[in-house]
């Protein structure tokens, strides 16, 4: 089975949960993993703590002083050289358990959609094998 | 197919070879893919040398260095902000093709728990397709 | 369906697109998904930019400045800590969907091998689901 989704993102840097729209998709799988892929160059999926907003914030700034702006090739054709070495780093997907229609993450475990260059709307294909 | 399996860890950091207990799970498994999932937060899932136990204790240092402890607002309220900023960029799983009940890794490849934030009890879940 | 295809590279420190490799393998799943798979410590597999040769250049030069070469107690045996931290940053697997024989990534997302203690052969396993 095979979905897709749209994130309208609002900020340059944001971390989106989109745990929500990817266990509607899942409700009815017995058993199996899904894969969350996001076909964008700028953008990554990640998994981590969504309770606590500061966490969001916190991969954010450390993305930010490990990979600075402004310093990159890339820069001088797109201005976004920063955004393509982070997306690098996370990967644009991340695949989860399912068991009885619910997915096995954690307690304090989140599927979120990180956003390294918007604000923009982003694609996510969601794939259940 | 779809097990668990447990792993105490023993220290705050440590890298845990679990590569005979997922080779045990796949030996009958003719071809697929097996994903080794940890549902923690402060946990992550690699695959690298273990032979000589010294590359462990440098992704260990190495990460220590670029995520330093004690400088993020998540810190404020559960003193581990650096082990979720590390579990999100190593991430939660990794992938390994299978053959003729055989992980395909390479010679100098082994599939590891990442404590963060230890010691704890960690559960992995392995789904196989 | 799993195959196998070897890349040769030719410098310590590249990055190859494989895309067209990978297309080709996938022409004629009608869905899915891929995983490629890169059995090397020192290696790993990204998706990003390519049209840009830039881009390489810039995730290469990060990576190194991140990471550098020379500090670690595995360079004591092998002299090739640094590849051995990057390669299990990165990791070793992607896993990209398929509809109709397309691999669904996105404009600007290409398919890549990083060589990162080359030059050296390197065996990839494809493994489609």
């Amino acid at each position: 089975m095979q979905k897709e989704i749209t994130i309208k993102t609002n900020k340059k840097y944001e971390i989106v949960d989109i745990t929500n729209e990817i266990e509607d998709i899942v409700k009815d799988v017995k058993e199996g993993n899904v894969t969350i892929y996001v076909p964008h160059a700028t953008a990554a999926i990640i998994i981590n703590e969504n309770y606590d907003p500061n966490v969001r914030s916190d991969i954010l700034n450390a993305l930010s002083k490990l990979i600075p702006e402004g310093i990159w090739e890339h820069d001088k054709i797109d201005n976004n050289g920063a955004a393509h070495i982070k997306a690098a780093i996370l990967g644009p997907s991340e695949t989860v358990p399912i068991k009885n229609g619910k997915l096995l993450l954690g307690t304090w475990q989140s599927i979120a959609l990180v956003e390294l260059d918007g604000p923009r709307s982003r694609k996510i294909i969601v794939s259940v094998r």
